[in-house]
């Protein structure tokens, strides 16, 4: 192990989670976490991460999440099956943001069932919803 | 203009700023914005919008943001050259984060020098920095 490895002001202490502490967690404990289709490019989601939301991403290969408005730990896709699966976790300069590389199973990320939660466009003083929904939210998730 | 076009619950009064009304701001007044570089598709950067930086980049075609750090609002690539030309504004299914597509003007988004901001890469519980320094920081600030 070495320094270089670790430039950001982590600690270098010889055990498995100091990759963790790496991290700048917010006061509420949470990173923004980007997840990026690792095919197409496109931005998929803006969600959230706790500790252990990004410890088991890292573990399983998955991503997880944490849900600011549940108030729980959450692996996208465990209801959908839209899983993402992980090829890559990158962390931003300040180490306050994390970039997911995945696999979007099934192609639709957003619970609305569009591709991606960005399919709102700003044109002239207006958002557009300019993505089509690829499956009615009711088969996702079953009715109401 | 019709409820189409505003289908996330934004009030639909015939002003110019009600677009900036759909966004769901925090309690601190703003909303994560990610740039990516429209041509390579890379994600650049993650910063903070306040709703004068969210109606500044839509008038002016520059990406601009607050700074959490220096509490004031900030045109991105000010000191440094590197501004952020805006291609396109979205938003996503909660009306709570931006993504921006970007002209990355000269190829440096990070003020490390880097390309982009998420330089690090998690390698077997390391962070690390694969991604090359294309100009070091003095040259694009000055010294210290």
């Amino acid at each position: 192990m070495s320094d270089q490895v670790l430039p950001h002001g982590a600690g270098n202490a010889d055990n498995a989670a100091h990759w963790l502490d790496a991290v700048r967690w917010s006061v509420d404990g949470l990173v923004t976490a980007v997840a990026q289709d690792a095919e197409s490019g496109d931005v998929l989601t803006l969600a959230w991460m706790n500790r252990d939301a990004l410890a088991l991403t890292a573990a399983t290969g998955e991503a997880h999440y944490w849900s600011r408005s549940r108030r729980r730990l959450w692996r996208k896709g465990e209801t959908s099956g839209h899983v993402q699966q992980v090829e890559e976790i990158r962390l931003d300069c300040d180490n306050d943001a994390i970039l997911l590389r995945v696999k979007q199973v099934g192609g639709i990320a957003c619970h609305t069932g569009h591709a991606r939660c960005f399919f709102l466009r700003f044109e002239d003083g207006h958002w557009i919803d300019d993505e089509p929904v690829l499956m009615d939210p009711e088969t996702i998730y079953g009715p109401g």
